[in-house]
């Protein structure tokens, strides 16, 4: 008989690699609600929970480490509270509640709460009724800033001072907030931000320039601790342009990246970071990222931002959210694409780390250091404890004059201009403002100068 | 620095209070699937199990204490049958059956069932074939009784007399059948009906009267025992009349309350109730609230009832269902908002009952002591078996002209006057009908006359 | 009283047979994820995976046997690759990968695999970089057939042959691809079509005839063992014709049936069948139907097919899908509606198989010995692997003019001819193609005069 059908050669191994249905996530670091250890860890630090402009009149309902809340803006002074989801008379929800001055009221009985959760009235109870002595109500504290309301959900006596980064309060910079869904564990969405070559293949090479064209050059990554958190640079050579490009992380999950569209065809230093963002896991398969964008004169040559894209559920880069078709995203996959398709929760257990994998090793190796010292009793470590202000960062954009050396391997070259620029950045750290920009700007002038 | 933020202050006990989310609910007041024990409780009892003009010519497929069921009207004499879902030769589902003469039968392989389940016919077998008598499909006996299709689920040697109570079938009270459904556990839907206090709250001073502005007024409540159920006075004073409206209750979940929008401006001896109630558990997390409504000539005043309403999945008195926005339901919520926001089961581990709380406790204790008391091997009580006939309920508003008595404690004048009238209502338990009317309506004249 | 209400008598034994709601299917048979028995057996077959019509630019995302699989057509010659879902470098999914000449290329990071798994790029990894050695993409082969693609999911080393029947590749069949997802568990599709009594009532006598008046007769049914699979005979007098109606099954779940619209008033000698079907586990819950639809002249003298009704999702006779509303569904079942509602998973321990399920439970005998024989450690019968070549089945209709014999018991006749030509067709076995087909033909012929 004539075969009328192709009949395939090679190795097919997808038998002998069934195991890999079996696989399990990591609890360790994916498991976030209440009594986990790494939610526990997450609870010791301020994170954002909301945009403001989605708090109105009503209560407003959220979940926030596998915990159901509900928060409301109390009539007298605007300020926010946050609360468990349900009443502690008859467990009502509080969604349904009435914003009152100085907290809220569950509509069934008529309790009322102060955003502490104190049982202020109890109005359907005899006069002599002990009973809003004996019980209260779970609150959170929480602090409304740019936009954003921020919360903390550890144990009072272990409440940081809310950290303030230099990057919050710059002269000139048009900061808006963004908040996003996506149906998938925290560290995935995270992990993103410390994967610099990602950047190379899926917004660039993939399918198209989804920033910009220089992102197609991979780049020389080197990390770097800084006094406060971690930072990588990213050294790219564009004819004689040294591009650098700085990176921020403090754990558990705030980044900085540098600017969006950025264009490394003259010098520039110390532009900073488009975007400051925390990953902020709903619950154990839900997260959202919430970010401010930064727009500031010259980040942008191009005129590629888009002020008017940011806000809830949207922002002003591609592929963040579920907003597009599914045949698009798999013409033109996103960050978004990548994060959630990894599955609800991403086995590692499957994954072949590399080399070009060393951040993602790197903070989950941080991450389980923490979450272990924590469990052993140990106390968290917090930036802004240790620091009298503002903490500096190091986000953004630097592009130095630095031609070809004849003679010198340029790789090695690049290298060390990765390194001397991180020790100006770090050199720069008890200097602030306007001072602090000055300094490293002088300095990094003078270091380019040298090169001539 | 210049702090730009407000730091929160207050006792924040959200961490310290992280149990909450540990906390389970109670088993064995809430499971009602087969062989459990509040299960087989409920299945002692007659319950209402669908709108008879919801059955037309094809199988109606409903779930009845964790049950997949099929209801059919065969064709012979319109009888009603109840039988399991799955036809007991391949399981192929009976709501695809064809509905005849005498009982159902399955589509598949033309099985033929009577109303009691017999197999009648298996027209595919041989002719000698026994498997029709070696088997049978499971079925329950149907009463249909104005527009309400009752059910027994019990074994049928227990099963009890049909209970009518005197509300079911008075002169001139035109009766409309309703059902609606809720997702979550029956019992936080029937405790409603024994808390008499979220009706000056939830009803009418959370937001707006949703009913009658009178119900703002905090009533005196006292508990009573019938000689076939339970029954509360809730006792208000408005001006010189005395409102007692009084609410029955048996178990396992039928109730019945006075009127929906009552005017306490004159005097009333012996008005009767708005609703019987009757609250059927779907399965552990679903719920239906099966009701008669009553309209009778002086029942309603202000002309706020509209029987054009009341139907299946809807009734002519607020919040009763989802039929509203989720704004609308937070900025007006109703009885059904508060069910079903207690969580799919109601946690009792987190609640605090309090003084309120009275008839809540009071209905978990009586269940909880009939489900062992079943469960311990002894009979279920029930009020028609110990009845001869129709049985008394006492449910309904009476309003007195009874002033102010000066020198003497209103409160303890009218908690006098609450046991007065409990006891004139019980002393007619061995009249019926128009008589039973008279006798109390006279005792109630000439005890008010004690007053003058 | 006068009781207003009827009340039933009977015998209702609902509350008796409680026990039925806690049966549970059995795993023996129905589980087909990796690792379970009837998976791994299942996992020995060339199985149809998809209409290769729905395969475009894109990569496909399906789901085989409870895996998470990407197919897709390679760039260069048009082969198609089936791989695990998930990439092996970090997990992102290839349904958002890049098809390229020769594989799929992850965009992600840009790993590139060839169709067999083979890492064949990865291009953000240093040069030195053995990573692409050490790891692989599940992968299996996959074999494109006029419209189908099947697939092979099982050890590398035991692969069969792709077997291919007579019906595949007639001359003058004009045969269309379709595909039919349903919500349940694969056997009960697959049982359907070793019940020859449901044709009798559902699709003739339930309602209305879906295919012909002529299903309605009760058939005399015989079990033959074919030298590669079992088939049965379907014998029906009709006046002077003796239908034989004859239907194949292989294992694990081909099966092909006689016409879907025959008119048994004439002679006809070894028509042919219908459908070729193969029922595909989608996972534990999910199922497709995967057939070719066969027109040849002479099939439907009534002109009651439809080809452009055959595809993806559909095809052209009743009752196959969910394309119809539920009242449809219930006022006019057919096999979809049978095989749906017994269930995600039937409950084999509720049925009571008698008479008309000798098919049911051969089927599930013989599949039950074969998944015990792969785990004792046997290999797996293949025909295609006993045979030199295409493979001879017996699906079709034959219709032979033979009267009923005076003084003969005719159920005795029709018996007696059903084994005849079941010898017939099997004597034929060692022929093919118009051979085969003269064969059969003269020797029905010869078998027909032979009662005259």
């Amino acid at each position: 008989m004539n075969t009328p059908f192709h009949i395939p050669e090679g190795n097919f191994r997808g038998h002998d690699r069934q195991n890999v249905w079996k696989l399990a996530p990591d609890p360790e670091l994916t498991e976030v609600g209440p009594g986990t250890a790494c939610g526990e860890y997450m609870r010791r630090f301020w994170m954002p929970v909301a945009m403001t402009d989605q708090i109105g009149d009503l209560p407003y309902r959220i979940r926030i480490l596998g915990e159901d809340l509900v928060l409301f803006r109390e009539k007298k002074e605007g300020r926010l509270g946050l609360t468990h989801l349900h009443c502690v008379h008859r467990n009502m929800s509080l969604e349904f509640g009435i914003v009152e001055e100085g907290g809220i009221r569950c509509s069934y009985h008529g309790w009322k709460y102060g955003l502490d959760g104190t049982v202020l009235e109890t109005p359907c109870e005899p006069p002599a009724s002990q009973v809003k002595k004996k019980t209260c109500l779970g609150a959170y504290p929480v602090i409304e800033y740019k936009g954003l309301a921020f919360a903390y959900l550890g144990p009072a006596d272990t409440t940081p001072p809310f950290p303030v980064m230099d990057t919050f309060d710059e002269e000139g910079d048009d900061m808006l907030p963004s908040l996003i869904k996506s149906p998938c564990n925290w560290l995935q969405v995270m992990e993103n931000a410390w994967d610099p070559f990602h950047v190379v293949y899926l917004h660039t090479l993939a399918v198209r320039s989804q920033f910009i064209d220089a992102f197609a050059e991979m780049p020389m990554i080197e990390f770097h601790e800084g006094r406060y958190g971690d930072f990588y640079t990213n050294v790219r050579r564009v004819g004689d342009i040294v591009w650098l490009r700085v990176h921020d992380h403090m754990m558990p999950s705030f980044t900085q990246n540098g600017a969006h569209f950025p264009v490394p065809d003259r010098q520039r230093y110390f532009g900073r970071c488009g975007l400051s963002r925390w990953v902020v896991p709903i619950d154990d398969t839900n997260t959202m990222v919430v970010t401010w964008r930064h727009f500031r004169d010259g980040d942008d040559p191009r005129g590629m931002t888009d002020k008017s894209k940011v806000g809830y559920g949207t922002t002003d880069f591609y592929g963040q959210g579920p907003d597009r078709s599914y045949e698009q995203r798999q013409r033109d996959p996103g960050d978004y694409d990548a994060w959630v398709s990894q599955g609800p929760k991403n086995i590692h257990a499957r994954e072949n780390l590399s080399f070009t994998d060393r951040g993602v090793a790197k903070v989950r190796r941080m991450l389980r250091n923490n979450i272990r010292s924590l469990a052993a009793g140990n106390p968290v470590e917090h930036p802004a404890a240790a620091s009298s202000g503002i903490l500096p960062t190091y986000a953004g954009d630097t592009m130095l004059r630095i031609p070809i050396q004849p003679g010198r391997d340029d790789a090695a070259v690049l290298k060390e201009i990765s390194f001397k620029v991180a020790d100006i950045f770090r050199a720069s750290d008890d200097r602030s403002g306007a001072a602090r920009k000055s300094f490293i700007q002088d300095e990094l002038k003078k270091y380019e100068a040298g090169w001539a």
